[in-house]
């Protein structure tokens, strides 16, 4: 297996999306609302909220227009539908602060000795560079939804993200802690790679190993890094 | 003047093309070539080379793809029209294999401190991240015409480049060595710097100063630097 490039997912493989918008919802919020409860409530709209996109139906969109459209409707479920916009607006802006999971700074700056780094995530330019800046996390490029316009597991995602590196498919290793990601990386014969994250849902649980067939199952990108030598 | 995003070009602005080129033509050719020469009138077909693209004619293909067809026509001008295949295919990657301008890397760590970066350039995504890694280039995503899938001065590029930061046309500081693409940047809304590169064509010269109104002109990109206070 000769690998060139890794690109990854970002919401759960890179970055713990629960703890970040669990503390921007506390801070934002107050007591009265559960925060850890609030952030799952978030996430578990976001799926069904690019289907339009994904469908053809909606022009793409990018994520803090998602992310506003459906913290209305979150914010309603938890009583607190009289929120103020420039609260709501923050609020969109959780996302964009979140940490990264432990060992992902360091992982990544030994795998970027040997490889081309760029996250193929459903989020978009700004969101991914302000993550980033925030996480002293570099990337060669930034490739997903911004670059591709549309949102996985729509084949263009995978077939961009090999495209922009020139490598083969096969020399391209998407990294992801979902085994949806990669069942569909691997339908466009990238090489693939499952990170446990045990943690992603907190309370919720989240992958200890892949469900589906994969090049490489690593306990964390450190472990990955550990593999690939680097 | 609040600026949140320096955008730039890339070949004349950060990078040296000429030397780079005529380097690995010398290297590739040998001595019946004249190596200056060569790359001249490279980069004189690049501009044409482009404008089926433009004006939608023919799809969106990469500056490789483009470099590949042009140097045919450029070997046979000199005469070199038996140039093996394998060897033209390592003339292609010499616009891979270019050093920055001796100023840029020290004056982009500087700038990155305050700023989000891109390039916004013709250059697709991994022509740019061979230059980065080469010249130690960090920027916080690319942009141009990869992400746009369209060249220069056409709008999409810099609409884009100020879509994907997300910050208002005159928080985004176009940065370029070529009036033309100023003038099409200040159509568009952004703020300019023009960058002096009198030796971008060689004994041809180069831009000293700017063509049309800017918002800064600087003698290169430590100047720019200087004057935004980094």
């Amino acid at each position: 297996m000769a690998i060139r490039a890794l690109v990854f997912d970002v919401f759960g493989t890179l970055v713990d999306w629960r703890s970040g918008v669990a503390r921007e919802a506390a801070r934002l919020l107050g007591p009265a609302c559960d925060a850890g409860a609030f952030a799952d409530a978030w996430r578990a709209r976001y799926q069904p909220s690019l289907e339009p996109v994904r469908a053809g139906l909606r022009p793409f969109v990018d994520l803090d227009t998602i992310h506003a459209e459906s913290l209305g409707d979150v914010l309603a479920q938890f009583g607190m539908a009289d929120t103020p916009d420039a609260v709501r607006a923050e609020l969109v802006q959780a996302w964009h602060r979140l940490d990264a999971w432990p060992e992902v700074p360091d992982a990544l700056r030994r795998l970027r000795k040997n490889y081309l780094l760029a996250p193929n995530s459903n989020a978009h330019v700004r969101l991914i560079a302000d993550l980033a800046r925030r996480n002293g996390l570099i990337f060669d490029a930034i490739l997903g939804a911004g670059y591709s316009r549309d949102y996985k597991p729509k084949p263009a995602l995978y077939r961009d993200a090999v495209a922009a590196f020139g490598f083969a498919p096969e020399e391209t290793l998407m990294v992801a802690a979902h085994s949806g990601d990669l069942a569909a990386a691997t339908r466009h014969g990238l090489s693939t790679a499952h990170i446990a994250r045990p943690r992603e849902h907190g309370p919720g649980g989240g992958e200890t190993a892949p469900g589906v067939p994969v090049t490489i199952a690593a306990r964390d990108l450190a472990d990955l890094a550990d593999r690939l030598g680097c």
